[in-house]
């Protein structure tokens, strides 16, 4: 093989590429670029971006990931969430539309991007499970909610205050209903019914299981700007009426360039930076893995990290915006036909086209159709499933989904994540602070020993037979410890704990700090501890420390039946 | 029982007093006191307060930890690791000696109170779970070793810049070896001699066993303090040599006042407020549990935080400064024989007198010896065991370890702990998500089922059993997904996957989502999911959900060996 393509994760499809695959490839390279080209432009609009920007962002990002990346159907791109966050972010640093927040937009890309890079390259993707799945549903549906809510002034063709909080704005729409613009709002509830029944009408004209079919059913956001951008140039509705257009998109392929360092931005947008990839990385995993294994092929979330990396600096470097995996579109590639990351130099390559030449056809495309993209696109994410389901099954998961939701809603999309983030890591250190712990005893005459609560057991006054159903570390060890003090306060009688390790995997250092203090603290109690069931890996590392030694005259037993033979518990 | 004093904590031990537990109370108490009036100022120097405030963060906050701790021998008051932080959270407002360096001490130790006072009331104490046992050896060892050379400046009598990073003072201290001066250095080592050999000392004149002995022990502060202070006293070597004495302490109890709430400044100090509310916890309840335990006692973590709450409210009203229970003086206070909270009473009042009537006697008392008493106290704290055995015993809880130590350090004491709370959850988070998975095979023609790589194993190339050794939660969920459809990816033939849960206790929302998300993934792939040896509590919560019937032709069958019958593989 070529040196050089060994170095690329993609040297898999690239070096076994089959003819067979082609038309596929092609067929679904295609119905994405036709989605892309009108989502790339409304979304950089979300992201208060002037719209070639999103074209920029669908192009070097494309094939980079082809490159790179480990799924073969993920379409890359821009996607709403991310286009939110930018917004949030490099609001924060200039007024949208200023130079100043242009360089901030490329410079979350690139921040982001190598930060997705060294993750990948340090093989940190398990950081991603920061985020339990309750929080990632009220994080999306929220900002859903916040992004359908900031396309209201496009689709109403009214001003509204530049924020990202959900109630101000809906604060704001009331005050302006009176200057809601008619044409406009017919424009954007037009599209809005174009795109929900174009699946429908494209059945009429072609079997939607073939590949016209395929094609036309996803034309929705095409037939829709098309309509829409000749009604508003034949009929001069820009000036008649005042509908908003997109004017002026400079033609030609995006330049490359070195976005600039300044480093009071460069810290200023860290954090956004590391959200900003987080958020992406989960989005675009998550699709990624759903359909690779339909096709029983398997996606490496370090390798994605790395695709994903070199997606949004190569995004950075032309003049694009943070790109991640976006679920819609990479389910249209893989529906469409999509069996290598060809599919996606299809796409790049058709944007590139548009670009050169298309541009000047987008003048007169009015900013209502690019808003009824963005709400149909969203729409979809935001859903009450979740909650209904987790308040049912787990109250709370329940909970931490809904204060993730009401943070978005209220502070907005950072403090949301943050929020999120917060609410997972504290159930996992709840959950994890609490291991299972049961007091055993034997059944009957047999060998074997069962939880007192569950079972009818005999136990003895002076041995008390422990068992902890997980592995000791230093989140559930305080726990053990106050566990097995407790059992020594409440019975004077008790001479001997018997510590079970039949699930004990691993003891971390504090595992075994906690062990050694443990053992002392029932010492001077007049307890002797000892232990029993314990795994061969575990034993190992006890061997390298003197703790078998101190524990004496404790013992390990090989089997809890032993040790209350041992112990005069019969 | 009177109503009030069934609201306090401390009722057990205020309601069945003994008359003998008087003495050793009343012994305890005089032996803690002499060592807190000494050490109190010199904890006060350390955080840059002026030594009363000291004294006075040892009277009303022992009564009210007396009153509501749950400790019977904890020693609550200033100590040096919080004295640190303190300094390093105050000098970020304002210069020390300023009124503002002082209402930002006041308000610490009130905001401190309240988190730890909340934390209490919500049972939110496994949040002290937070840290690993090496990433809190790490930082005591570090914030000792930077403790200790900050009392350099008064031990040779040089100026060194306000810092508290560690190789800022050493750099410092070199530039400074022509100016030491002589006669501070000469009071500042005879200091750290004599309470070196204060135990020693007083063998020679009691029985250390005795109570005569006991107070003759832990006298060596007092001796240093009485000794030095006397010599510059009647040799004016204040002036003669320049010593630095303490100068004027104002006479009197401390009066009670509202700290002042600036707004901005409460913002200010909120997360360096958290983190001494933390570390003070930390410490205050390892040092409990394990006196504690010796007599078979209990200490309940969250009553513990309304204990140390109230002793900080307690502190900002009474002009004083965040405190915790000690670990030196509660060891003292314990072995010097204190049955109850009295102890701590009797320790309150002589402090108290101390500040109404010796007070004129502690003005030629040299700084030097003060910091000599600081050394000696953080000396025993900078320890390199915990390292070695960490190294030798699990190398990613040493790295940990090394990292918080160094963090300390390079940055100082704030960003030192914030990264080791950051690297013990990142630590957590790893092991969480690498949960125990084996696939397992029949042993023989047993019922029994084995890791088929440990054990020699028969299994069948149409049915994998895989058995999960932990419950599955966000952070796991997704390593069981990438486990199970890598089976898949691997293994043409595959038709069944049998999960065996025996070791499953809790299955969260993200888990149950997995499992949904992973039946279809797998079906998709022409593979069906069953479940075995589901436990009750888990499958209780499972038929609230439609699970079950999503999951057919899926099975949940009782045993392994019933669902390997089912599936034809004897």
């Amino acid at each position: 093989m070529n040196p050089i393509l060994r170095l690329l994760p993609a040297r898999d499809w690239l070096a076994n590429y089959q003819r067979g695959d082609l038309p596929g490839d092609v067929v679904a390279g295609l119905v994405v670029a036709i989605m892309l080209v009108p989502q790339g432009m409304a979304y950089a609009l979300l992201a208060g971006l002037p719209a070639q920007v999103g074209l920029y962002a669908s192009v070097l990002p494309l094939l980079a990931y082809a490159l790179f990346g480990s799924s073969r159907t993920l379409a890359v791109g821009p996607v709403a969430i991310i286009s939110l966050m930018v917004a949030a972010a490099a609001g924060e640093i200039a007024a949208p539309g200023s130079a100043a927040y242009l360089s901030a937009a490329l410079l979350l890309a690139l921040l982001s991007g190598l930060m997705l890079l060294v993750m990948g390259l340090a093989r940190l993707g398990f950081i991603v499970n920061f985020m339990s799945h309750p929080v990632i549903s009220g994080f999306t549906s929220a900002a859903a909610l916040v992004i359908g809510f900031s396309q209201l002034k496009h689709l109403l063709g009214i001003s509204l205050p530049q924020t990202h909080q959900f109630l101000d704005v809906i604060v704001a729409v009331f005050g302006q209903l009176a200057s809601i613009n008619p044409v406009t709002l017919v424009i954007g509830l037009g599209s809005i019914g174009l795109l929900l029944s174009a699946g429908r009408l494209a059945r009429f004209v072609a079997d939607p299981g073939s590949q016209a079919g395929q094609v036309l059913g996803r034309s929705g956001p095409l037939f829709a700007v098309v309509l829409f951008t000749g009604l508003v140039a034949a009929f001069g509705l820009d000036r008649s009426h005042a509908v908003a257009i997109i004017g002026e998109i400079p033609a030609g392929l995006p330049e490359f360039a070195w976005p600039g360092l300044d480093r009071g931005m460069v810290v200023q947008l860290l954090t956004s930076a590391a959200l900003i990839a987080l958020v992406g990385f989960l989005e675009s995993v998550s699709v990624a893995k759903a359909l690779a294994s339909k096709r029983r092929e398997i996606v490496d979330a370090d390798r994605e990290l790395v695709g994903l990396g070199a997606a949004n600096i190569a995004a950075a470097l032309t003049g694009g915006y943070p790109v991640t995996g976006g679920f819609s579109r990479s389910v249209v590639n893989f529906t469409a036909g999509a069996n290598t990351q060809l599919a996606a130099m299809v796409t790049a390559v058709l944007v590139a086209i548009a670009l050169l030449a298309l541009t000047p056809l987008f003048f007169f495309l009015p900013k209502a159709v690019l808003a009824g993209i963005i709400v149909v696109a969203v729409a979809r994410l935001v859903d009450v499933a979740p909650l209904r389901n987790a308040w049912r099954y787990n109250k709370a998961d329940a909970a931490a989904l809904l204060v993730t939701f009401l943070a978005v809603l209220s502070w907005g999309v950072e403090v949301g994540i943050l929020t999120g983030i917060g609410s997972s890591l504290l159930l996992l250190l709840w959950r994890a602070s609490r291991p299972h712990v049961a007091i055993v005893g034997r059944v009957g005459d047999s060998e074997h020993f069962r939880n007192v609560k569950r079972h009818q057991v005999r136990t003895c006054p002076q041995v008390a037979a422990v068992r902890i159903d997980e592995s000791l570390h230093f989140a559930n060890a305080r726990v053990l410890e106050e566990t097995l003090l407790g059992l020594a306060a409440n019975s004077k009688e008790l001479e001997h704990i018997v510590l079970i390790c039949s699930a004990v995997n691993l003891i971390d250092s504090s595992g075994l700090e906690t062990l050694y203090k443990l053992r002392e603290e029932l010492q001077d109690a007049g307890i002797t501890l000892h232990l029993a069931e314990v795994k061969g890996p575990v034993e190992d590392r006890l061997q390298r420390t003197d703790f078998l030694e101190v524990l004496k005259p404790g013992r390990v037993f090989l089997s809890t039946d032993e040790a209350m033979r041992a112990l005069d518990c019969v």
